[in-house]
Formats: C-alpha cells, structure tokens, sequence
C-alpha cells in the first residue's frame, strides 16, 4: 500500500534492473538471466551459475554507474515467437518465459535494447541512462530464490537494490533502514529478555519470559478493564472445535490453507481454531436473545493458529500462533452507525493510549465473490463512510478488497519511523449470522437477524508488542515498563535502606528490582541504560542521611535527590503506572 | 480413596449383589447372569435379556426383603472345572467367565450357594442374609453396560444399589447425594449463566459465557497478585509444540495415550500440548543460570488438552482441555527443604482463601518403574515428610503411588459435603532436568544439575470452579460472585436515582447491575436469589429521600435501610471484593 515517493521512480528501478543484469553480463559473460522486476523501493534480478558474496557488491555497482554513465538509450522491439527464441537461444530461463507467453495465445512479445544487452520485457523503461543519477542507488544484498517462487525448481542468485530519484532520498532510506536495524523487535527482545524462539517447540511459537508475560499481562489488563467500562463482556473459548464447525461456518471451504491439518479423536476430525468467531455466535445461540439486550458486545483474548510459511515468518509480527484482542459487535441494523461510531472513537483512542496517534485509514469495498445481499453491502459501506466523516477521519477507498463476508476498515498505525503497522480491522460480518441462523426478537416480537461485526484493535498481542517495541526503540513509557525502577546501593552500608526503599515502592504497586550485588555503580547505570529502565534510584551515604533517592531517568540521566513520597507525586499517578 | 463407612459393609454390599441376582431369577427365570460385585457405597448386577424400567425397582427390592427375611445361609464350596460347568449349563457368560479362569492355569473354582440361588464367586460372603438390615439398601437406577466392558461385546442390564450397616447410614447417604444433586455444577454453571457445552464444538471443551469468564478472571488475578508478591514469575508458552519436544520430554513414549494425534506443518509434527513443562524447562535453558537467580519459580495459568474418552467426561471437573494453575521450582538442592516448606504453606493459604480449610494429604513413594537415582527418591521422599511434619499437617502415605518422574503430595480439599476433590499436586521430577541437561553454574563456578519440583495448586480451572460452584451451591463468596449486587426501583420515578446508585457502586470497583426493567420487585427479588445475588438494593420513594438504599442479603433477607457509604464500609473492604 505504500506510494511510490515520486511519479516515474518505478521506472527508473525497473531499468536499474536491466542495468545490473548488463552489468553482471559485461562482469559474468557465462551467467544465465532469471527475471528482474521493479519491487518497492528498488528492483532485483535473480541470476543462474552466479557465485558472489556481499564482497562483490561494489565492483558491480560500479559496473553499472560505468553503464549508466555512457547514455545508453532503451531501445523497445516487438519480435515474432522465432525471432525472440533466436535472441534468448543462450537463455534458457527465457525461453521458457517465452514459451509460457505463447501457451496462452499467439501474441507479439517486446523485448527492450539497452547497448549490447537486450531483455524479453514488457516494460516501460525510461529512455537513456542518463536519467538516472548514479549516486541515486545501491546494491543491499545478495539471497537464494527459487526460479518462478516455486521450491521445486533450481535455486537461483538474486541480488537486491534500492533506488530512489535522487542521493537524498536515498540517504534517507538507508538511515532510515540503519534505523529500522536499531528498533528490530528480535534483536530487543532477546536483548531484554521478553521473548524466545526455540528450535525444538518449532518457528513462529514465541515463548514470553517472564518480563514479556508481565507486559502482555499490562497490555491485557488495561484492554479488559478499558473494554469492560465500555460494556464489552468477556469470553474464553478452546482452541480446538469439531471440523464441522468451520464448515458450517464457511472457513473449511474458503480459509483452508491457513488451517492445520485436522486431529482426530474418537473417530472425529478436530481444527485448531484459525480464528474465535464460530465460538463467540455459539455463545450467542446458546439462548433467545431479545433487542433488550442488545447491542451485545463479546470481547475475547483468544489465541488462533494460522498456517504461514516458515519462510515468511518474522519475530513476533508473522507468527503461527498469536493472540487476538478479538471482539464482536451484534447489534440491531438500526444501532449500527451509533455503535460503530463509538466503537471507532474508542478503538482510536485507545491506540493513542499505547502512543500511536498517526494512522492511515482504509475502507475496503465489495469484492467480486461475497456473502449476503448487494443492498446490504452498500447500507453497510453508507455506514463505514459516514462514521469516518462523522469523526473527520481522513480514509482511502481500496476497491474491492473487502473480505468476501463483508466490507471493512483497517487502520494501520504509523511509528516513530512513519512505517505503517496493520493492526486494527473492523468488519462487517453478513455469512455468519446467515449460517448460524442468529436471530433476535425485535420489538414487535419477530425474529429478526441481527447485523454483526468483527473487529480486532491492537490485532494480535504478539503482533503489537513488536510494533510497540519498534516504536519506543525498546524504551518503553513507564507505565509499560516490565521494570520501571531499579534501586542501587553505592555500598554495602546502603543495602539495608536500599531494601526498605525497595519495599515501598512495592507496595505502591509499581514494579521494582533491588540491585545489591557488588557490581560498580558506574556498570550498574551503563546497564540500566541497556535495559531501558525508566528510573534508577542511586543511593549512596548521602541520600541515606537525608531520607532521599538519587533520580537518574532514561535517556536525561540525572534529575536529583529527593524523598521517595515527591517522586511518586511528580512522576507515578496513573493507577495503570502501578498495575502490575 | 474414600474409606468404607464400617469394617464389613463390603461383604455385606457383595451378597446384596447376590440377592439382588437371586430377586431377578425368581422373577423373571430366563434372565441370564452377567457379573455382580460390590462397589463405593454399594453394588450392582449385569443382566442379559432383562427388560425392565425404573417402575420395576420395587418390586424387585421387595424380592429381595423377602429373601433377606427367610434367614438363607451363604454356602462356600469349590468345585472343579467340570463340575462348574455343570452347575452353569444354562448361564453362557458364567461359562465364559470359567473358560477365562482355567485360561490362567489348572485350579479349584468357588462357588456360593444361598437358597436355591448360586453363584460363581470367590467371597467372601456373610454367613446368613439375617445379617443384613432390610431398611439398609436401595436399588437406585438401571444402565446400560458392555458385557466385561467392552464396546464391541452385548450391551446388558445393570442394575445399581447403594447399601449400608443401617437404615441410618442410608438415609445419610441418600440425603447426601439429593444435596448433591442440588449442588450439581452443571445445572448450575446453566441456571447462573456461567459456561456452556455444544455438541458442535465437541464434548469436554467448556465455552465460557461472561460471568463464567468473569469469575475466572477474579480467580487468575488473584492468583497472579498473590504468586507474583511471592516470588513467582509468569510465563506464557504456546498450545503447540513439536513433537520432537515431546519425545525428548519422554512424554511421547509414557504418555501418549493422553496426547491428542499430531497436526502436520510443513511435513513435521506438532502436538497440542498435553502439559506446559518442557516450555518452561526451554525458558529456563534459554540462558546459563546462576545460583544467584534461584530458586526460580515459573508460573503459567497453560491451557492444556488431554484425551479423555467421552464416557467418563463431566462437566468442568473432566473435561478435555484445562487451564492448569502450573509452576515450576527450580532450585539447588539445599534449598529444596525451605522453598517446599514455603510452597506448601502458601498453598493451603490460597485454598483457605476459597473457603477449603479440611484436605486430605497423601504422600505417594517409588513406583517400581522410575527416573532418577534411588537416593535422590528417598532424599526427596524424605524432604516431602519433614516439610509435612513441620507443618504439623496429617497424611497418609500412598505406597509406590508416585509417578514415574519423582515422588509427590497430593492434597485433597474437602467441599461442604465432606466430598474430597482432587486439585493441589506436588510432585518431586528427576526426569526432565536430566533429559533437557539443565544446570546452573552453582558457588564454585561449576555446572550443577537444579532440583525441579511441578505444582498445580487449584488444579485446573475448570476442575476448581466446578468444585467452587458445588462447595457453595452457587452462592460463591461477595469476593467472588460476577455479579454483587442488584439495584432495584420499585417503580419508574425511582430510575433516576437508581442509575447514579449504580454508576456510584461501579465507580467503587463493585460489579452491580442496574435491574429497572418492567417487572414486580416481587418477581427481581426472587430471581435475585436464584441468581445468587449476594445483595440487592431496593429503591422506593423513601430510600429517595433519605438518599439510602434498602439492603437485602442473600439467604438473610432484609438487612435494613442504609447510605451507600456505610454499606461499603460494612460489608466490602478487601481490594480483592472490588478487583474484576
């Protein structure tokens, strides 16, 4: 969903492409061509025969700024069948692109002439390699990847490069990256002990520590008690349920390939549930419900199991397992723009709550293939667009990608880093009540289908908590903090006090940890920096005489002596600052 | 486990199974003979060819105080093959049960006489049916039941008594089991709106209605709170692992009839976990320990999923998945003795918290099968008694009852019917730290290989709240109750006032419901009491005026007008009666 930073940019890497492969054919005249696309924020070309290292890098980036910089023209040609396969008759991998062209149908194929290099493409490209600033990209890195994506094909040499307009721009992306470096979730958690991957237990099942169990029980307190003054009621559902569930639901058939294979007990097939859904209607189902009642809104922390391939998985934002702050929505249609409007205020405010106050709003419309009625589609879409306008929130129609149940709202958050994080889905749902047969009695005592939807806001746990830590490059705001004070004798005469002082600020609730091994101070501050730690009370002769802490905060450093009872009043006071 | 109520009731339950076959052949003469024996709180007899109803029990009881009455002796001979085969000529599963016998090897059979009625047995027997009181037995219902148990054989006729020395000791016993049925969690995880089962999800998998979650979330915030002030830290791991874990655990090869078929991801094996231990042990072999860290203590509130056939599943106390209250001690040896000492004692404080206050405690010993070193079982055998012994807690010592891995405690609560429940566990495990190498680097700087202890306070979630619900009959605790309070107007003109009532009580952290629907406070206030409502607040005219609130307690009724105020302080106090 990103935009291209300038109009012609994906051009300009899509002739890059071609460059580096002229490049590695001047440098490598034996390697065989694989394909070369325009990808965000630059392009790649995979190669066959091509034995490199990130050593070899800057010898063919040099390469093409020598190619860029004889004005080389893109010359494009439409040829016949035979003519082309006479130019490729080297080209193995492109003669069965052509050959793939030519099962389709009989058509023209262009192939593009750039000096004494010529590629079959569609195009467009620009006209001369002097419209490319040689200083405007750079060769990242080199990886595996299997000829059409396909793992039973030959393995092939792709290198990556990114390009932008201009060196600036360029500048900024790779700080930008080096950034991005810094804040890797995966390298901070493991860093602050919140998290592990294990060989043993499998890819994409992370395993909290204890300090990333206290955040994610911070982060779900805060939901449950946020969400339950907001009238949300909470449920807790297995996770596994009969495979006739999912079928009647419609996942069996539809979702199939993010489901595990089934488990058998007593002769009958079990799922690990892909998603909470079909267990909250069911709770919905197990009694009459009358419009007094409604709107209901189910909340649950359920934890889901989707199929990812392990090549894709990512830290803790692409996972096999993750839990979703998941809730539904089932209303009367006539309660629904007020509910939905509360639900999107709430949600917003929410987030701001966790620090992400910028976002980028998406309405997905009707797709090609869907659940329920066209009239309902547009009264549901009518009803998104004017709660959006409602709350003036800024949004872009993305036509068509509705889920196939239902026309929705994502909002992606934005970090400190301006990069966009999926989190929040709202949903409208028109297949499971149809399939489940939800009903209500209305107030003319008729039964009536209600309207439902499925919203997920922070989206998953595991999923938020990398974005959060990206975000706050790891320095968590205080009231998040898994540990937000550490208290440090100078000497073994302070340990005492230091414990005392220990005691208290457990008992107002905030999380502490005593440090009085025999470590210096001064290493003892270096690591309290390391591990993000909002406070550090240092306690020397001094502060044991007058009664006082020595106040260092992350990132200020020192901000002075003072009584215990000051701090508390000057820098805690949110009761969720003291919720464990 | 539950002892017999007097020495010889057992024989006496036996014979009465004799006499019951004996009723059944004066009655209806073609009925053929399965088997008979004596079981917990009576006996019971298999019939083929026995078309009866509950309406027939009467009769047949009468049949038997008839017999009773004749003073018939119970007569032992024994008898050779051949001979048994003659006194069975007419009764082919007698046969059979003979043919099994001399399967074993060549041996004398017994058979008793009482009357015209024998029977293949091996006794003992009492001498004469004057021995048993008339009034001391009841038969009480009639089932279905597979000749030796198996599916694949005949479905027979069984018919159940209970029996005791007196009328006394019956009339106890049936009026325990009428309060039983009272107290049934299942009726009344039903009438209170707590949990459901549905047949489309799957027997055994709980689906947890609002205040059902509710109520478990009191419970694991408590829990959380008061582990976490004693030193344990909580983890969360995943539902799936791969199977490999689990065969480096040893669990694949002793467990596995428990353990649910493998999900195939990307052509390994993964299994729903049937136990969170070897996470926990991953968490802590994620990094070299020191002796400084420990003892640690891993706490996780784990869904786990076991396989239970679906005839012996019960509502929340046998289920097929649970939410173990699951941690893990790990400590060097030496400080095995102070940490267990610990454990416990802050063990039987929670339980007491819930209300259980009488346990029975067994001590289970090696087990002919075992892991570990006969020294380190009987060191640890010997630490589980002394710490017991310290404690001045009573037990019993279950000979070779311990699992394979360690010896262990069990502690059974009693609930108000005297009934013992099985929750707390805590079991000694030489297996796992030797399987997953652990070890922690102890004072002089070598690897040592920590003591680990499993322990599972309430048990399972499930499992205590249906024990919870039983123990109290539903009136749980003010601390515990979803909903605390009612507030009732009598009339409309009452509302206003209700509702700031209301919002003034949440406000206190108090889960009220505001009940201002049509209805005769008549019909609220009953439906208060079926609701177990710990208080209700009536509001008419006068409490208006006088800003107060009439006060009705459960089972007490009227307790007086009074101001909010003076209501919390009499009655709420504790921060947990106000957590969610």
């Amino acid at each position: 969903m990103n935009k291209e930073i300038s109009n012609g940019v994906e051009t300009k890497r899509h002739s890059l492409a071609h460059i580096l492969a002229h490049a590695i054919k001047n440098l490598y005249p034996n390697v065989k061509l694989g394909m070369g696309p325009a990808i965000e924020n630059g392009f790649y070309y995979d190669f066959n025969d091509l034995k490199i290292s990130d050593t070899d890098l800057p010898k063919i980036e040099n390469e093409m700024k020598k190619i860029i910089k004889q004005n080389i023209s893109f010359e494009k040609k439409e040829v016949s069948k035979e003519e082309a396969e006479d130019l490729f008759i080297n080209e193995p991998y492109k003669l069965e692109l052509i050959k793939d062209l030519y099962e389709v149908g009989p058509r023209a194929i262009s192939v593009y002439k750039s000096g004494n290099f010529v590629d079959l493409c569609a195009g467009p490209h620009i006209n001369s390699t002097k419209e490319i600033n040689p200083e405007s990209f750079k060769l990242t890195r080199i990886a595996g990847a299997y000829w059409k994506g396909d793992e039973k094909n030959k393995m092939l040499t792709r290198i990556y490069g990114v390009a932008f307009n201009n060196k600036k721009e360029l500048k900024n992306h790779l700080a930008l990256i080096e950034e991005a470096k810094k804040r890797d979730h995966r390298i901070l958690g493991q860093k602050l002990d919140l998290f592990i991957f294990d060989e043993e237990v499998g890819p994409g099942l992370p395993l909290w520590q204890p300090k990333g169990a206290i955040l994610r029980h911070i982060i779900e307190n805060y939901l449950f008690e946020k969400l339950s003054s907001q009238g949300y009621q909470w449920l807790i559902t297995p996770h596994i349920g009969r495979l006739a569930l999912w079928k009647t639901s419609g996942h069996w058939e539809l979702y199939r390939e993010n489901i595990y294979s089934p488990i058998e007990i007593e002769k009958d097939q079990y799922l690990l549930k892909p998603m909470n859904c079909p267990f909250h209607v069911k709770i919905y189902n197990s009694k009459i419900r009358s419009y007094k009642e409604l709107p209901l809104k189910f909340a649950e922390l359920g934890t889901v199991y989707r199929y990812e391939k392990s090549g894709v998985l990512h830290g803790l934002t692409r996972v096999r397992g993750f839990t979703q702050d998941d809730a539904h929505l089932i209303c009367p249609p006539e309660q629904m723009d007020k509910e939905l409007e509360k639900l999107v205020k709430q949600g917003l405010n929410i987030l701001k709550k966790f620090g992400f106050k910028k976002y980028s709003i998406y309405l997905s419309t009707r797709p090609e293939k869907y659940a329920g009625k066209i009239d309902e589609w547009e009264k549901a879409t009518k009803t998104l667009k004017k709660v959006l306008e409602k709350l003036k929130l800024k949004y872009e129609i993305d036509p068509a990608g509705g889920v196939f149940y239902g026309p929705k709202i994502d909002i992606k958050i934005k970090d400190a880093l301006s990069r966009e994080w999926q989190c929040t889905t709202i949903q409208f749902d028109f297949n499971l009540p149809e399939k489940f047969k939800m009903a209500y009695i209305n107030k003319k005592g008729e039964k009536q289908k209600p309207y439902m939807i499925h919203r997920a806001l922070l989206g998953s746990m595991e999923r938020f908590i990398g974005v959060l830590l990206e975000h706050y490059q790891g320095a968590l705001p205080l009231w998040l903090s898994p540990v937000q004070i550490w208290v440090m004798p100078i000497s073994s005469s302070q340990k005492k006090y230091a414990k005392e002082i220990t005691k208290q600020l457990k008992s107002e609730g905030l999380r502490v940890e005593l440090k009085d091994d025999n470590e210096t101070i001064g290493k003892k501050i270096r690591e309290a920096e390391i591990q993000k730690i909002p406070y550090s009370f240092i306690i020397g002769k001094k502060e044991v005489k007058s009664k006082t802490v020595s106040v260092r905060e992350r990132k200020k450093g020192d901000i002075g002596k003072m009584k215990i009872k000051k701090f508390i009043e000057k820098k805690i006071g949110f009761t969720e600052t003291r919720s464990r």
